[in-house]
């Protein structure tokens, strides 16, 4: 058992979510031009330059910017079939071969910090810094506990974990995945953790989005896709429509070009559609048919999960599909017992799974912060997501209230304005 | 951290519990040819057969009996100056310096083993042996284990031992030893909890009876006495009595015999006495003044602990001796609840320490099992002891009834009979 990495905290660029190569692809065949700024929000206010050390967190980003592909990994990803033979093209492999990430900002703020990355490879930025910056603040909390208090938080997270599986088993038609590289507590007991719950439950835990947890343990690479696709395609879109058309066409033009542009390059075996980037209420209303149809399910990553199950049954029941046979991937602040309430609620009335973050790869007793990585601006123009819960909105505010407008939201202050 | 051993399970004849050898330099000295055979007791009836192989348990002991003394342990012996300088004489040194353990006799009888040990170093099979069968035991036990699952056990005994600590830092006079070397649930956590205790609990950890860990740990080696010593001086003693003399008298001598051979040898460092072996209600009748005024405390092992401690105080009492300035040694059937309580009995009068043993080094989810290796016949005569709890009374029958009249015991058929 091995708590602690001596080494890099991040030693492969496998060591990230499935998606951002799947997003990747997209991106790298349809918008590789695109100068994408992406930026560190710290929702929860927690005081990172007070336990992190600027040359520390320097040396971590350094180290992930001196990591390449290697021959295995690329093989690997090649090799991937369960969502499509073939999914990811050649050319989209040679530039992951000459990928090198891009430079990062960093600059101390008072007791946190800026940290921004800017380029059409930013994108791959997200999760390696998300989980540098997570394990450099817990190895200092951990830092600052007695040897033997360190291994009583290890004990408490085994325990933890040790529950969780016990409540699953409770419930063996609940199928889950692990949706938290970005949020972990250590890339160590990421991997820990992976390999239990493939051991312990592998009928119920259908596998990990992190790709070299997936390789390393024989698992699913799982993984839908991100926020970051349809803000950035609507950032453009805005940017050059004229003033006379109508932003509602324009918005709804931006999500049916990423919705099609997916299908296009993967067809069915990867089409989860995530509905909150603009509101759900807004995806239902004017996605196209087919999606209800043809796709296999959509992603909840916001607001009430209760309400959203109803709203998507109440979706493909208009178009007369049976909400059984599709898939409701729930994957937001999901913890074991929401996913027992979640089962519960929905079981006979709308097929479903679950994708268990923060509380499955950060629960040994300190409390989670909460930081993410998001798409800013594109070409300069900044992006906007709404999301299912007002208080989750971000973007510039002018952008947001004409992206409110637009769906038909009313204005709120409590905005998450980055700028 | 390290739970588990790959090596053998005794690297070392330090690996024992110091009295080991204080005792043994009396026996070297002034018993050196007494023929004492040891015998494995399965006080709980544990079907050991079922869980430890042949084999493994012979592989084991063959390996024990590899084992030299090297010049760095005998160094430490000779070093060992807490308790009076150059305690351990070079004589005995050399003695242990060619010790090699005698051969044991291991048969399976159904579903358990008889083991047992002849000649006059057959003493210092104890520890090693219930080592070696307790940490085979629960290796099966946690063999049987899912990988996780053994880490949820692991992650118990560091949640208990936390709880332990806990509730001792509540009551920093409390002060105690590690006395669980023969009852552990592996060298490895043995060895990984004695360190935590002297880290955590600097100042209520007095040490350990581990020579071993107390050596790597830089503690205190701790010890008193066993029973083993008045057990074969009053089986020689009334081997060699003829039928006038009056059997208190024996029991009373044999006793005074072994009190002031350690006296001598070992003068006031040392002079903790065990009092229970026939009954505390004897020696506290019979035992000689000066051992009330002159040495520094008792050690309880058997019956009600409160009581002994009341007995305590009013056989000091009856010298005009202060309790408080005396130390009791409590060591039998601890837990820190126990402890607790004792020691709010006593507090305020009698002075008291604690040896910890089973429920610190084999407290991580398993039931524990009874074991203890005793002797049973000193020059083929059969041992008795009588002890303050019946039940515990052991020796052949016929023995065990002449000593219980010689102390005064009724007599009872609840006596643990052993051949």
């Amino acid at each position: 058992m091995k708590w602690k990495n001596e080494g890099p905290i991040i030693s492969s660029l496998l060591d990230t979510d499935f998606y951002k190569f799947t997003m990747g692809q997209l991106i790298f065949r349809s918008y590789p031009d695109v100068e994408v700024e992406f930026g560190l929000i710290n929702r929860s206010g927690a005081p990172l330059a007070k336990f992190i050390r600027e040359e520390e967190l320097r040396a971590e980003l350094d180290q992930v910017r001196e990591l390449r592909f290697n021959n295995s990994e690329l093989h690997y990803l090649r090799g991937t079939n369960e969502y499509g033979d073939r999914m990811f093209g050649e050319d989209y492999l040679q530039f992951l071969k000459n990928l090198q990430l891009p430079p990062y900002r960093l600059e101390r703020a008072g007791d946190s910090y800026h940290l921004s990355f800017t380029g059409p490879a930013a994108t791959y930025w997200e999760i390696p810094a998300l989980a540098v910056v997570n394990e450099l603040y817990f190895r200092s909390q951990i830092d600052s506990q007695s040897r033997f208090d360190q291994d009583v938080t290890y004990a408490a997270g085994i325990s933890r974990l040790q529950g969780k599986i016990g409540r699953l088993r409770e419930y063996p038609e609940i199928t889950f995945s692990d949706f938290g590289t970005r949020r972990r507590f250590s890339g160590a007991w990421h991997d820990y953790l992976v390999g239990v719950l493939a051991e312990e439950l592998p009928n119920q835990f259908r596998g990990t989005s992190n790709v070299r947890l997936a390789m390393e343990h024989g698992l699913l690479p799982m993984g839908t896709s991100a926020h970051e696709l349809p803000m950035v395609v609507a950032a453009l879109a805005f940017a050059k429509a004229d003033e006379t058309q109508d932003s509602e066409e324009i918005l709804a033009g931006a999500q049916q070009e990423v919705l099609q542009g997916w299908w296009d390059l993967y067809g069915p075996g990867l089409s989860i559609a995530l509905t909150d980037t603009f509101g759900s209420p807004f995806f239902f209303r004017t996605a196209p048919e087919y999606v209800a149809r043809d796709w296999k399910g959509t992603r909840q990553d916001s607001g009430s999960p209760f309400s959203y199950g109803e709203e998507t049954i109440g979706w493909y029941t208009k178009y007369g599909v049976d909400p059984l046979s599709k898939l409701t991937v729930f994957s937001d602040q999901l913890d074991v017992r929401r996913m027992v309430d979640l089962h519960l609620a929905f079981r006979e009335r709308l097929g479903h799974t679950f994708g268990l973050g923060t509380n499955l790869t950060n629960d040994v007793g300190f409390k989670p912060i909460s930081i993410v990585i998001k798409a800013l601006k594109a070409n300069g123009r900044s992006t906007v997501k709404l999301s299912d819960n007002l208080a989750k909105a971000m973007g510039e505010s002018k952008e947001v209230a004409r992206y409110k407008r637009a769906v038909g939201y009313i204005n709120t202050e409590s905005d998450e304005c980055v700028s």
